[in-house]
């Protein structure tokens, strides 16, 4: 048969990782796929580095709409990012009835309806797994690999930046600032790192596997989203002498009521595999009814591990385009017809585990205090960590987990706690996940 | 659409489980797969049970060449699990032009070519997701998640019941035989666990890994097949004391000279996430060119999570089932007239680390000999326990871990080294992989 034609936007750090990998493995690719799949024209407005990149193997335009509209196509690879002019480009290609191969997480969680929905009219692919954790099929696992199952919750770290700071935050004792100018200059953080640091990026991500596990419509606007910014050195030293590890989570979770969908740090036991997960790697743990747990660990970023994921949808697309589009994989693993309509549940609503932290006078009564009002709200104390005051201070830091609540109990509770004249300053929360 | 109707042929643990689950979860799998599917017709020797167990839902016969001889039956479940009657029945259901999904790792490690070509040949798939690892989809990440890859090696924990047994040696300190009774006992192995405290499932499992990662036919008859009945108490805790853990493993490597396929207790440094998997829980680690480490971690067995694997193959095939046949999955994830004609390397040509346990004299001297005999073999020592003897003991154990060597090399040397007269008895030899 003759080569599957494929026109790639944007080509930079993914976009040549794709380039060069597909033409490293093409025999080993073209034995999996039964065809040859071939780049053959490239967008990027740097012509000049793209030609250099593509050492000439293809013709390269600036304009992304000469690819999108190019009868020979047969699949674009969409590489641009941002939700602007990729949005249009992604459009634009379906309705010429291209299938599209897209790594772009924001784009998706934002307006994957909208492209969906345009998809399955004109009975096209739009494949993504590179759009979450990098190389790891965590996608297919979800959509394909345990579709037996009613899937109970994912918890993944799932952006590499943020997990490498906060492992260089614990393994070196540094303040957030620190580990996240050394983030930068190893190249694990961005010049500009707010998508990462402050959870969005991870949130994208969650946006996208709650809507495959659960088959509900992309809903990033209904998730909580909090990053690492505020994280203290001193709770990554106390969650450790409690047995827990700090790890900035993508969660989403589904009860009778809705489904939850957050991400912020959350503690987990350091004996659970995924708590050992380290640096810029990324993990995913699945908990389906009938499967258990399943965990998914490898890199999320990089050149190299993005177009593994990019290219293995290219071999999809290529092996599955002679299907039924009414009966092949669905693109959120649920028929569109059959989304469920279960709400995404505001955080006051969320049910979980928390971890508290407070600077209280070192005298008789305190805790008592405490206690109290956390026994009155229903919120059983499960581990306490007191500290003795440091030489010539009057304060000393008290430390507590607590049994599950929901979020707006233990809200409540700690304005209580706040209100105590010995309780100083805020009280700091974190959310703790057993994950068993 | 109507529904898919399925056979199943054997409703023992892992048939009841399909069944179970099928049922439990059918609204929400029906939204996924775009169509019903249902278990019609159940052959079973003990047709009593079976009627009891699917409470009188599905015609219930005890020949098993009525449901494959059935025209109604789209897809016939294998669960009768050996090479005999389930290979006929297998391709008879193939040859009456019915989808196959089995279990049945040992029917496929040595009888795989005959019947994916038979498959091939009629237009059918013949899908196999529980065969391995049971409900982590290792098959589907292998066979299309990571397609860009030139794959260079799996290492895998793929037998349950051998990484139980290993865990409580470790864990209590105890021997092989009190750890297999311990087994037995709380029914992580049966009682004629054979098969699996000899490295055999082990073995069936890589070799089904390594024909689907390296698009080689199926050749059990060549992997090396070692279990864990001689392994002493003694080797796991000195490997401890080194930083190691030791794990039967699955191991299939790709050289230029052809392909690695063994199964063996292997030493992994600790440090390692595949080397803190513990009990009966199941993980494989696979290297990849592009996308570097990845690692699937999960349930290897039991009735669901085995049932989550069969069933994903039947929505797999039901998404699938009108793709070009010429052109969708693969069975050996590369097409048939693809696959590599790279040979099954002898374990005499494996190259690999070792660990080397002696029991010597204790006296000046022993050290400079064995030494001597490895530096003339030109293998390179990475590590060494030296134990002072017991009170009142005139012998005492040296503990080395070498470089990596080629297994006929280390073999020469230790005959050289056990020839010594200072050295008793024979030299202990474990593998060791950095998986790095």
């Amino acid at each position: 048969m003759k080569p599957i034609k494929v026109g790639l936007l944007g080509i930079g750090t993914v976009g040549s990782g794709t380039f060069n990998v597909l033409k490293r493995n093409q025999e080993e690719i073209m034995r999996r796929a039964g065809r040859a799949i071939e780049i053959t024209m490239v967008a990027d407005l740097n012509v000049e580095r793209a030609r250099e990149l593509t050492n000439g193997e293809c013709e390269i335009v600036n304009d992304a709409n000469l690819v999108v509209n190019h009868p020979d196509i047969d699949i674009v690879i969409e590489l641009i990012g941002g939700y602007g002019i990729a949005k249009d480009l992604v459009l634009k290609a379906i309705a010429n009835g291209k299938h599209v191969v897209t790594a772009n997480k924001a784009l998706l969680a934002t307006h994957g309806n909208e492209i969906f929905k345009a998809a399955q009219d004109k009975g096209v692919m739009v494949a993504f797994e590179a759009a979450v954790a990098g190389g790891i099929p965590i996608i297919k696992a979800l959509r394909e690999g345990l579709t037996a199952n009613r899937i109970e919750w994912i918890a993944g770290i799932i952006n590499g930046t943020t997990n490498f700071i906060l492992s260089e935050m614990r393994d070196k004792g540094i303040d957030f600032a620190t580990a996240l100018k050394d983030a930068q200059a190893l190249g694990y953080a961005e010049a500009d790192p707010t998508f990462d640091i402050e959870g969005v990026d991870a949130a994208h991500k969650a946006t996208i596997m709650a809507s495959i596990a659960f088959g509900i419509p992309m809903q990033f606007n209904k998730a909580h989203v909090e990053g690492i910014t505020k994280l203290e050195a001193i709770d990554i030293r106390y969650a450790e002498q409690l047995g827990y590890r700090i790890k900035l989570l993508g969660i989403t979770k589904r009860s009778d009521k809705g489904v939850e969908l957050r991400v912020h740090p959350t503690l987990i036991p350091e004996k659970r595999l995924i708590a050992n997960v380290e640096g810029a790697m990324n993990a995913v743990l699945v908990q389906g009814d009938a499967v258990g747990a399943t965990l998914y660990y490898g890199k999320g970023a990089g050149a190299e591990p993005t177009a593994s994921a990019v290219i293995a949808d290219l071999v999809d697309i290529t092996r599955l385009a002679t299907a039924d589009p009414e009966h092949r994989v669905p693109h959120l693993a649920f028929q569109p017809n059959s989304l469920s309509d279960l709400v995404i549940l505001p955080m006051s609503e969320i049910v979980t585990s928390y971890y508290l932290r407070l600077h209280v006078a070192d005298k008789a009564g305190v805790l008592a205090d405490v206690t109290k009002i956390l026994a009155e709200s229903s919120i059983s104390i499960d581990a306490m960590l007191q500290k003795e005051p440091a030489e010539g201070e009057q304060r000393t830091d008290i430390v507590m987990l607590t049994h599950q609540t929901q979020e707006k109990n233990i809200l409540a509770a700690i304005a209580q706690i706040e209100a105590l004249s010995s309780v100083f300053g805020s009280v700091t929360k974190l959310r703790l996940e057993e994950l068993s």
